[in-house]
């Protein structure tokens, strides 16, 4: 993966080298300085850096302007020993990171006729002429490492200096990531001879942050260890984290899961990537069964939801969005008569839906939802934000009144977690 | 909204001052430096400076560390003229980015009792006795403008020092919102005097990037004024952009948008903050019209979408979500022959399910989406991302067949994208 026509030892492997110990990171463009765009590549360069227990001490983002970027790229230099920067390598005129490297540093640069071959090959494959300007990217630094991109034109960089580190990386996404997984990281595992962070999430549903501190007292009095908690569109997430050997920070991290189990026990529906309509398909997939859904006030969103997932065409047969009554009686066979005894958005209406769901899609269960999502129709009794959610399955069926009083998608979104939540229960439970 | 107790002119009303010409930008919090989180704070701030045709030059994110804080204001404030921070300003000693601005700028502190006695009000409001740390949020600069903020506790300052002005807003959002429209873009609206960036956004559906680009290059001959073209899930936005006095700029913005309009007519969906679902949403308000969907591969998707809109259920009665071929017969009324004979993605089953939804629910319209999402179910006639669409109206229908071979949310979401647009096409041009 090093360029064979720049060789250069690379002497950080050395276990007299010092461990660098702080790192920092320079996104290059000036388009991200606009409002609508933010830099998103710190996010894989600050997670390759904290997973080997690396801090991040800043990052920042500066335009295409020489004299900005040589001041900045010294500025993080002297406040940090490893500095990641993306972007400004481009064939054009206003791509000057190279430029601005070999001044902030005093480097001296040579053209590498290797780079030149390989992009005017990389362009005839296409059936096209390599046009003159991209001649710039094969300008390398002479001395250092040049870091080939299998991405695309931009080659990359890692300049030694006095002890410290510059990892000079293209800045397209999919690029920059190639080029962190197939360099930083590797050297990264090197130079912390295999301490590392490692991390677990635990994710639960359809419980408030406040009701999951509550119950993390006695958690929070026995262990100091690092235990963040992230409210997000209607689940919380636990995240563990430990640092040290892998197999040790592994087991300290197991038996604080352990402890967690303990304490929410099914309440924690996943892990990691897990999404809840991942795991409802999992578990309908294990049983051989399926679902339907009769929804009111989500508008369609559960079935989205549940159809997000690749493979849901076998467990999932269909819903039916019943936004007026007439609706939930025509597509749910909801009876009229219970409706104008109990309202729309009442427990014997949802557990309605849920019934007629199961028999019009012949499934193993069905959810119904019935609510007012607002911002118009609430009244005293029942206020913008009321949700029955019920599931039915075979002779039996659940229900859950809840009051989610916010935002039309934010009470979307929250809504279908719980009714998700609620047939998960509803199986693992029976 | 300035501080009674706090008294300061505010000179930079004075003619005489330069106008400053560059800002910067500095979130200050360890949690944004971490892969989980952005600053999208800065978003909000530069659309403040672009709005009034100042450029940021840099912007930054930093921890709550005293040492790296004073240097980075520092830094920052040799770049620019003016300088806006985020965060930092809460009661806990982590919180240090008032004792990093005096440090860096040599400024002195005092208490401010009229902001005890104010947030100590404020705790009482809610029956809760304000704890002893919240007391930090009192100390002020001397001879420094302090910035009430009516939606938190922490207030915010604008300092002037050597012809450069630093703007310090807590960094929760809606506060920094609140503190950037009350303070800073009046400021920015009177040191610019009237000098200003007008925008404005064009939106299309139902064309590629490409295709756009083609049929502008009359208009980029003819102009030599900036325009951006962005695409994003299913629509292409075309961003107009002209400086100056506002009267000027925006008579230039409408004669292109004028000449854009005679390019791409109908094309363009709507403008600004128009989203697709909203546009038609508002089309059969005003007509006293309604819809209906009957939906396979995208799941409840089309359904929710139309929901997300506030009042929607003025004009949207209902949609069956059909995954099954069985389900497409049972609650949207396809002949099972049709199905066995042209397939269930196929042009007869699109407009049976748009007819079937438009009788079912009894509405004016009915929309009928039927394709393969994927990853599986496709065959070499009949590929992934394969999708026939139909719009049923009064005596009349119209179908579109498209490919969208990508992953499946992107799939879904330009799916309904399409369809919606299938939708607003087939109202205005009838």
């Amino acid at each position: 993966m090093i360029d064979a026509g720049k060789p250069k030892p690379d002497d950080s492997h050395n276990s007299e080298t010092a461990k660098p110990h702080t790192a920092s990171f320079i996104a290059i463009g000036s388009e991200m300085l606009g409002p609508t765009r933010v830099d998103t590549n710190s996010l894989k360069v600050t997670a390759a850096f904290e997973s080997f227990g690396i801090g991040v001490i800043r990052k920042s983002v500066v335009g295409d302007t020489q004299g900005e970027l040589v001041d900045e790229i010294r500025y993080a230099l002297a406040h940090a020993d490893i500095l990641v920067t993306s972007g400004g390598l481009g064939p054009t005129e206003d791509d000057m990171t190279r430029e601005a490297l070999a001044e902030a540093l005093g480097l001296e640069m040579e053209v590498d006729a290797g780079i030149i071959d390989r992009l005017e090959k990389r362009f005839a494959a296409r059936g096209w002429k390599m046009p003159e300007v991209n001649k710039r990217q094969a300008n390398v630094f002479i001395g250092q490492t040049t870091l080939t991109n299998e991405r695309g034109t931009a080659p990359g960089f890692h300049i030694e200096q006095g002890g410290k580190h510059v990892w000079v990386f293209p800045g397209v996404p999919h690029e920059l990531e190639w080029m962190v997984a197939s360099y930083l990281t590797p050297w990264l595992a090197s130079i912390t001879a295999g301490q590392s962070r490692f991390r677990r999430v635990l994710k639960i549903a359809g419980m408030t942050e406040s009701g999951v501190e509550e119950r993390l007292k006695p958690y929070y009095t026995a262990h100091p260890e690092p235990l963040t908690i992230l409210a997000t569109g209607g689940q919380i997430e636990l995240h563990l984290a430990a640092d040290g050997a892998e197999s040790e920070a592994l087991a300290l991290i197991a038996a604080l899961e352990a402890e967690l189990l303990e304490i929410f026990g099914d309440k924690i529906f996943g892990a990691d990537d897990d999404t809840l309509e991942g795991i409802v398909g999992r578990i309908l997939t294990e049983r051989g069964e399926t679902v339907a859904t009769a929804e009111s006030c989500t508008g369609g969103l559960l079935a989205s939801r549940i159809t997000d997932v690749a493979g849901s065409s076998a467990y999932f047969m269909g819903g039916a969005v019943c936004y007026t009554a007439a609706a939930k009686t025509a597509l749910a066979g909801v009876d009229p008569g219970l409706i104008s005894e109990h309202g729309e958005v009442s427990e014997p209406v949802a557990i309605a839906l849920a019934r007629g769901a199961r028999e019009r899609f012949g499934t193993t269960y069905g959810i119904g939802v019935t609510g007012i999502a607002g911002p118009g129709g609430g009244t005293p009794e029942k206020p913008v934000g009321t949700v029955h959610i019920a599931v039915a399955g075979p002779g039996t069926h659940k229900h859950r009144k809840m009051l989610w009083p916010m935002e039309r998608s934010l009470f979307k979104r929250i809504t279908t977690q719980s009714a998700l939540d609620l047939l998960r229960l509803f199986i693992v439970r029976a």
